[in-house]
This record gives C-alpha cells, structure tokens and sequence, in this order.
C-alpha cells in the first residue's frame, strides 16, 4: 500500500493477519529506501515493525498512550500516524525529528531521546488516570539494555508495590539464551493466553512456595547465561516478584502471538509485562547480521551492498583521539583504567579493551554508577578515565558533585559530544556542561582547539594529581592538523593568545576558534585589529591573562557552544564585576531554549552563532571604543 | 572500658563473646548520653553496635574497606576508630563530623552523606584491588532504603555481572516478614556457616531448576508482603540470581551469627551478600518504640523520658508552610497531586498523604523516578508537587532538564532544605541549585521573604501553566509573620522594593533579606540611603526593575546564601553586560569551595556572608559613587 496515504492507525482495525504481513513488508522496504538516503536508526526499526503494527491494532492512539523509551525505534509509529509523507526530512533541520515528539503528533505521548524513562513517565500517566477517573491504556515500550538504567529499576519497584494498571512491554533484541529456556516459556505463554494459566498456575504455586526459603545458588544455570540480570529477565521471576504478571517471551515477529498476548494483557488487572523478543535489523540481511551495533544508527547506504556512503578517510574522529590517547599512556602507567556507560563503540575504547581487557570496564546504561565507580577507583590511587557524552554526564550530575568533586578524586572525565550534535536534535545537544559543572568547587574544565591540543590535554589530565579534570570534545571529526610525537602537559589555567590585536578581543575556545579567526581575518581588512585568545581552561581561567587585557580597557567577545547562563561567557563578567573593570563584554552562545535538530551548520546559523555576528559584535564595540578614544 | 582511650580497632581482636556483648552496652551507653546533648543518628547507630564492632574483629581495618552507605550509622565506627575522645564537637563547627571523612580517619575510606553510592564506590575499589594485586576485603554496608536506589541497582548488576570479590552487608531494619521465613533462612544460614550448605544446595538445586521455567505469580505470599522488593530481598533469590552468593537473614544482634557469617564470607570467592537483620534504636526503649522514624535523627533530649529539648511553639516550619498549603489548595483543585522521594515526615506531607492517599506517592529513595513520574503525570494535565530536598533532587538534574524542563511541563518543585543546613555538613548544603537550574530553559525559580509570601507562591505556582515553577525554601522555621488569610499570585518576575534609597542597592531573596535589611538601617546612621530590594524571582528577573535601576546609575550588592559561580549574582552582572550598563556590582555568596558543618550562623560568618560585610561592601561602591560624582 501507499504509505504515505495513512492519516491515523485506524485502517490496521480491520485488516486480516495476511494483509498485516504485507503491510510489515511494506513498511521495511519504505524503512530500507528512506533511510538509504537520509540515514538513521535502521536497525531498531526494521525490528519493531510487528510489534508496533500489533500495538496500534489492539490499542486505540491517541487514548491509549505508547511510551518509546528512548524514542529512536518510533519511526514505525510514525508511519501509522500519518508521518510516511514526511519522512524525506527526517532527522533535517525543520524535519521530522528522530524521536517522538509531542508537538510533531497527538499520536507522540511521550518525548524521550535519553534511556529508561518511560516506565517513570508511564506511571505518572497511570496514576493521572485514575485520580480522573478515565480508563485509557498506558504502554511503555521499553529495551533490555534501557532497562539495566536505574531510574527504570527504580520505577519498576514503584509500579509493582502501587500495582497500577499499565501494560510495559518489553523489547529484548539481545536474547542469547539456551533455547529450550525460552522454548518452555514460549509454550507457558500460550498455555496463560489460552486461559490454561490458573490450572498451571495452582500447580506450580506448591513448588514455588518452597523456594523462598531456599535462595540456593543455580551454579550450572548460572554459567551457561552470560548477563546475570538476563536470567532473571528471562525466567520472568524477577517481574512476577516484584508485582508484575509475566507474559512470554513471545516472538516479536510472529502476529498471531503478539495479538494474542496483547490482547490478554487488556484483560489483565494490575501492572503486566509482556516480553517481547525481536530481532534489530529484521528484513534486511546486511542489518541482521550485524553483531557490534554499527547498524543500530547509520549514515546513507547503498541499499544493494549495505555499504556506507561516508567518505573514509579524513581526520580522525575526536573520540578516537582521545580514547587512543589514553591508551597509548596506559601502556605505560598501569593506573589507568577505562570506563563506558554502554558506548565502547560510540567512544572508540575497542582498541583499549582489546589491549587491556582487564581494565576496561562497560557498565552498562549506568551513568550514575560509572561515575561513582570511577571515584572508588581513584580513591585507590588509580587514574580513572570515563568516557561519557555530554548530554549523558548530566545523569551523573550528583555524582560529579558528591562523590567525585567533594572527595575531590582524581578522575578524567572525556566529555564526548559537546557542544551542538546536529540530527539527534534537542535531547542529545551537550550544551548543559559547563554550566553544569563550571559552579562544581575542585572541577577543572578544558576543551581543545585542534586534536593534537587534544592529545596533550589528555596527558596533562593524566598528569594532574589535584582532583578531578574533564576534557570537552565536539561530536565528529578532528580538523587534520599535524600531530606532535612527543606528549606534553599544558599548565593548568593557561591560555594562548593565538592572535594579537588592539581594538577587541576574542576569547572563545574548540570549535568556536575557527570563526573567531576568521573574523579577526575578515575584520582586519577593515583595519580593525582583533586579538584571538584561545581561552582552553574554562575552569580556572588564566587570570592574568584577563587582568592584563581587562586593564588595557580593549573590549571583549566571548564566543561558545554551550549554554549562555552560567556558562563560559558568564565567567569573565563575573570576573569582570569582581575586579572593578568594566570593558565592555558581549557574550555569544546558545540562547535560553532548547535547540532542536538539523546540521550543526544551520543550527548555528539560527542562533546567530556565526562568523558575521563576530564580526558584526566586534565592530560595534570597537567603534564605541574608538568613539570613547576620541 | 574507658571508650575515649581507643586508639584503634586492634584491641577487638583478642576479646571473647562475653567482652564484646560488655563493650556493645558501655557503647550503647556513651552514644545515649552524648547525643542527649549533641543530637545526632541515634536510632541508626543503636542499630549497628554489634554489626560494627563484628566488622571491625574480623576484617582488618584501614587495609580492609568499610562503606558506609548514607554514612549516619558510622558512630561505632568512629568510637572504635579512636575518635571518642572527639563525641563533645560531633556535628559542630570544626568538629567531628556526622558522616564519614576521610581526613578525619584513615579508617573513613569513603565519605557519604548522600545514598545507594557505597556499591558503586566498592566496584571501583575492587576493580583497583584486582588490578594492582592487593588482597584487602571491600565491604560496602548498605540499608534496605538506600538500597532502592538506582544508582545502588545499577551497581547491583554490574558487580553480579563482573563477579569482582565483595561483602556486602545488607542492614536491613525494617523487615517485617513472616517469622517462619526469617527462621527458616536462619537456619539455612548456619547451615552454610557449618559446612552444610553444599549437601543442602546440591539438594535444593534440582528443586530450583525447575524455577526458571516457570514464573507463577505467588498471590498468597505477596499479599503477606506490603513491599515487593522487600519479599525478593527475603528470599535471597534477588541477590543469589544477580551473581551474589547470599547469606542469611542473620540475627545483627548476635555476635555467634555475625562473626560466624563475616569469617564464612571471607573464604568465599565472588560477591557475597550478609543480610543482617537490625532493629533501629535498639537498648533504648524510646528509640526502639519508635515506628515513624521520629528516632531517626534528632536534637538533644531528656535520657530518662526519651522528651526532645527543643522548644516547642514557634513559628511554623518551612516545609509545613509549603506543604499545607497545598494540601489547602488540593481540596479545590483535584489535579493536585504530591510526591516525595522517601520524605513525607522531612517535608510534612502526612497532613497531606493523610486527606489525599490516593493523590499521595513516596516512591521510596529514588529521586529520578520522583522528578520524571511528575513529568508523566503532569502530561495528563495534572499539577504534581514534588517536595525534594535541594541536594537530592541533584540526583534528578537530568529528569528535569531531558522530562520536565524539555517538555515544558508544569510540575511544581517544592525545594526543600535550600541554602545552608548547617550540621548535616557538605553533603547536604543546599547550594547548588541555583546554578543548577538557572540555565534551564522553561524553568521559573522563586523563593519567598518569609513564609506568608511563601504561602502567596505556592498558589502562584498552581495558578501558573506555562511550564515548571519551583520554590526554593530553607531548613527550620519561618520568621513568625501574620499569614493573610485570602490567597493570591504573585506576578511571575516581579520583585519588591522593601526599602528605598539612592546611594546604592542591594538584591537578594529569601533567607538573606534580614541582613540586608539590617544593614540598609545601619547604613541610614552614617548618612547612606539604601534601596533593598526582593528579588524573589531568581528566574526570570523583573527586567523593567532591572533597566531603571541600572539606569540610575546606583551601584548593586547582590547577596545569595548560594554558591557564586553561574548563581543569581551572576544572572545579574549578564544582565548588565547584555546591555551594556557598567554600573559597579558586589556579588555576595558561597565562594567556590565545600562548606563544612556547623551553625548557620557560624558557616554564614566563615564566609563572610553578613551583615557587616554587607556594610563594608555597600560602603565601599557607595564611597566611590559619591568620589565620581564629585
């Protein structure tokens, strides 16, 4: 059928299971077509096709309410309520967002971007429900890996002690288990569906009752499955305990049992878990067959070869710099150890955990507690370095503040994705974390102009033993510059004056120095004399630096990528009010609102983060000096 | 014995049973008689005595690790650890400390004051052990309640998952389960302890394999349990299947039991769980009859009556102001709804929890969920009130930024404990977050001159639909002002002038209003005419207000009981360099450092946050105002 043609999901009412098979074909070739030219999460997708045809036919959206727990399997849902049309803009600037949105459709409950909020939110609409009185449906849809995040374990035991109505299914696409498990569930669940469940259930209640007084330890079980919390997962008891009724596992890809299940689950009163095994990629081999996520989220493809169509070659990314880095140190100083909240990839620690298994650590979706562990580590004289993207550290953020900055550990955070992140839009914009983390007493907080910068950087934060040290880096590639073989450490708080000038100042630093030069370039033509300080330290600052230029009475920009309040800008004026100077500073920077997705490019164009605002702010403040001079 | 000529734990090693059930009572006594005058956890530390004086004879303390979790249970620690001499200063100003430190102790390995971190802390010192080849034993000691933490889940998990070698002491004092299933755990327990546990687990195995097929739902025991994550805690089953070797429950009060489990856990390889059963408050019948935690911290009370000193009458709390009045509003707007994480006594929602159960959720320690199940609920067009303490709901710094402040929606943060605590010391300072919220978009922020404008913003706050709003309120008492009868709102940004004055102007809210007040009279002797305003909006600020001001040309003093960096202060001299006016102001605050334990007052004079600095700054910029004009 013609996808683009569907306004609601209330055709799949009548459709017939056949016509839904076709439907789940059309819809993974429009899904294969689509993202082969604008990229995007294929792999979740194409792996949720039934289940998310299946839930629109046994729900009624916009009543009933789909909570996407990360949001970035939700195209799907978006092509049933009437998005199909739209998709030639996904994850483009004005587009179609990549996750739901609740401005984007009535059909988008729930806004998420980050992991295991869902079950959080879907309890706060459970209990809105019936404080008023309504009778909707609430359906969180919810990944094993979001759900090892706390903040959903936390919900979990909230939801089983209240015993709210509510449906969490839950999507497990990583499901590696012994099969005849799994073969034995499959076949309890349909004997549950198909109202043998009591008979079963009396029966097993005698056995059952004997084994909390025993908690003896399932050995052989236990080494047969890799993920300790899997086997819970699996044997449904982990669920069943805490208050849940446990149906399946069931096969994601097969309508006659995720109807089935969907439909028993309505009928069930208090909170049920339906889980739901499904294959990312499904329908499209080269996605199938991919084991380490490099299909999870892509760029455009040749849809023949599922090869990518991104240059090779270039700069190396930023990540990798920097997780390199670190490696290279780690050979010689054994205190180093790497941790990752379930992004080895994204952060480029393969290589690491390849040479130093031991002491490499993912933690899993676990901010708060990579974090916490990292102190634990320092606090053993150990150099902790956790690699965690900006807009994941703010999970973190109490544990930066009270275990790692109050104990004042020395821990290296790589503060990867800072600054704008483009086509993952608003939830993924790492513009929070110097305000964030600027106020922190013991923090220091440095971001680099090119990679070889960046390189040093880390072997200064490697060197530095007075307490905790971040290193800021952009989302993307490093710019080609050459780099040094020898290592060396930047004194801490130390600026560099990359241009010198006269009649305005630029402090600005990473990936804002290019326009700032360029500025300076184009203004001189206008001789206008413009010096450029690459101010790396955002915490400390190079304050003599700052009392020489203030007291030269030059006026200042300050350019960032990052949040204007409390952020880098703010500094200098706070330093500037502290000492009695008052040049003039005019701050340039992410206004007070979230930024949606698009390119970097024309995201910085709409918040007038560009190279002709510097030149339009540095000739203002020029000119009133000069008026002043004269 | 004398308790104040413990240098060390050593002397433990060698005392017999009965010597230790001797040393439990002359502990027992000491802690009852100086917190009669101190305060301080005294229900929490009769709960430990054995437990840690069996600790701290088996295992080899500071090579051997203790966490405390929370750490207001470490007084036995602190008494064997040859800081009883010191019990005179507990929790004053420069002395002993109400948590663990680590400069107070080599002892202390970890500080706390937050919960659910010792987990993570103990992974990472375990990792480090590993690495380096040491042999010392890590033991965390965690509460049933923190142990519903997510971040104490994630940890959970990852230290099943890595099978690192661990002793965890689980402190439960809250169990209430069926005696039979505690009995017969115990003896479960010694049987392990005996050499038996294998006979008995190769037994039990072929039982239990069964288990994993299954999956029924224990109706009959889960109506025994009121708590679903307490009756997985019960079984063992929870920890056994999470990769923990689970011992227990044991008697905590009992030294046969404890030190037989302790040593019997030493031999084991992988992680090892003890659930210890406590009884809170335990040798002093006030205290072990107290059901609603009223014995959990306290201030200085009679010995013989178990009578609090403190003086009863006085203005209302804080809190009670905040959260009457919601409950007030609550009786006409059915959308209301509170939430609490694991705070209702703290925060004074039993009036509340006790006119509206239904509308009433403690979701236990779990912050996260708290902020995130508001966001859920308020999609629904609900009006959640959630009353956190300012340093907890550090712990939802993403959930507000990523659900609330993203979706715009309009949950009401009551924020409890704002500004400076005072004894509970740096872990629990209020004075983040200012700076943490101010750089949110969406986000109002207020705080009121005294509890009758308290009570006037949190109508505000219901009447306010445009997004979230949230108060800021202290510890302690109100000031005792009439309160009107007749609610009414409060124009969102507007500010008050309180005093007028032309020599210069002082900003400030809250808590801070006295001294300026009082310093504004003063200045009046020496001919210095003060404007004092109420910037009782932090975010957004009364911007007109803001113009005219500026204009005048008068110079500003700004005072926050907040940390500096990115505070109110700041938003200030950004409002002044965004435009340009380069008016002189003094920003008055936290200095960037952590701030210890004491009296308010006492911290309030250590930096420099008073009246007489007031004077001194206003002097000052006023000196040179008049110099210029001259």
């Amino acid at each position: 059928m013609d996808l683009t043609k569907i306004k609601n999901p209330q055709f799949l009412k009548k459709m017939s299971i056949d016509e839904l098979e076709s439907l789940s074909e059309d819809i993974r070739r429009f899904l294969i077509e689509q993202l082969s030219t604008s990229g995007g999460h294929i792999g979740p997708n194409l792996g949720v096709v039934e289940l998310t045809i299946a839930l629109h036919k046994v729900f009624d959206s916009p009543k009933d309410k789909f909570l996407w727990d990360v949001g970035h399997q939700a195209y799907v849902h978006k092509i049933l309520t009437g998005r199909a049309c739209d998709f030639g803009t996904l994850r483009k600037y004005k587009g179609l967002c990549g996750f739901p949105k609740r401005n984007e459709s009535e059909h988008d409950a729930w806004e998420t971007g980050h992991s295991s909020t869902s079950l959080s939110g879907a309890m706060g609409m459970a209990a809105a429900r019936d404080i008023m009185g309504t009778d909707e449906y609430v359906i969180p849809i919810i990944g094993d890996g979001a759900l090892t995040g706390g903040m959903a374990l936390e919900a979990l035991n909230h939801i089983g002690h209240e015993k709210k109505d509510m449906i969490v299914i839950l999507n497990d696409n990583e499901m590696s288990i012994a099969p005849n498990v799994g073969a034995l569930h499959s076949a309890l669940g349909r004997m549950r569906t198909a109202g043998k469940y009591n008979w079963v259930k009396d029966e097993l209640e005698v056995l059952l009752k004997k084994i909390p007084a025993v908690g003896g330890k399932l050995a052989s079980t236990a080494e047969r499955i890799k993920d300790s919390l899997k086997y819970l997962v699996v044997s449904g008891m982990f669920f069943e305990e805490l208050g849940f009724t446990y149906l399946g596992p069931i096969d994601g890809h097969n309508y006659n049992d995720l109807i089935e299940n969907l439909k028993y689950a309505k009928k069930t009163e208090g909170p049920v878990l339906i889980h739901v095994v499904t294959k990312k990629g499904k329908g499209y081999e080269p996605a199938e067959l991919d084991t380490i996520g490099t299909w999870h989220g892509t760029g455009p493809y040749k849809i023949e070869t599922g090869d990518f169509l991104k240059p090779v070659g270039g700069p190396p990314a930023w990540s990798s710099v920097v997780s390199e880095t670190v490696r290279r140190l780690a050979r010689e100083d054994e205190r180093i150890v790497a941790l990752t909240p379930a992004m080895p990839v994204g952060s480029k620690l393969e290589g690491f955990a390849k040479e130093f298994p031991d002491r490499m650590f993912d933690v899993g979706i676990a901010e708060q507690h990579a974090v916490t562990m990292a102190a634990g580590l320092a606090t053993q004289g150990m150099k902790p370095f956790l690699a965690i993207y900006s807009t994941f550290l703010q999970r973190g953020y109490d544990q930066v503040v009270h275990d790692v900055c109050r104990q004042n550990l020395n821990v290296f955070f790589g503060i990867d994705r800072s600054g704008l992140v483009g086509e993952d839009g608003e939830t993924h914009q790492g513009v929070f974390d110097i305000a964030f983390l600027r106020h922190l007493p013991n923090m220091v907080l440095m971001m680099p102009k090119d990679e070889n910068e960046g390189q040093h950087m880390v072997y200064t934060a490697n060197k530095y033993d007075d307490g905790p040290i971040a290193l800021r880096y952009p989302r993307g590639n490093g710019l080609g510059v050459k780099m040094d073989e020898e290592l060396k450490e930047i004194p801490i708080g130390s600026w560099e004056v990359l241009k010198e000038g006269t009649d305005a100042v630029i402090l600005t630093f990473g990936t804002t120095i290019g326009m700032a030069l360029e500025a300076a370039d184009y203004l001189k033509k206008e001789n206008l004399s413009v010096k450029v300080v690459n101010a790396r330290f955002i915490k400390p600052m190079d304050e003599a630096l700052l009392h020489d230029l203030f007291k030269s009475g030059i006026p200042f920009v300050t350019i960032e990528e990052a949040v204007l309040q409390g952020g880098f800008g703010s500094a200098v004026v706070e330093f500037a009010s502290d000492n009695g100077y008052t040049n003039r500073v005019v701050r340039m920077g992410i206004p007070d609102r979230f930024i949606e997705h698009g390119s970097v490019k024309e995201l910085l164009q709409e918040i007038d983060l560009t190279k002709e605002k510097v030149v339009e702010n540095v000739k203002l403040i020029a000119a009133r000096r000069k008026q002043k001079r004269a």
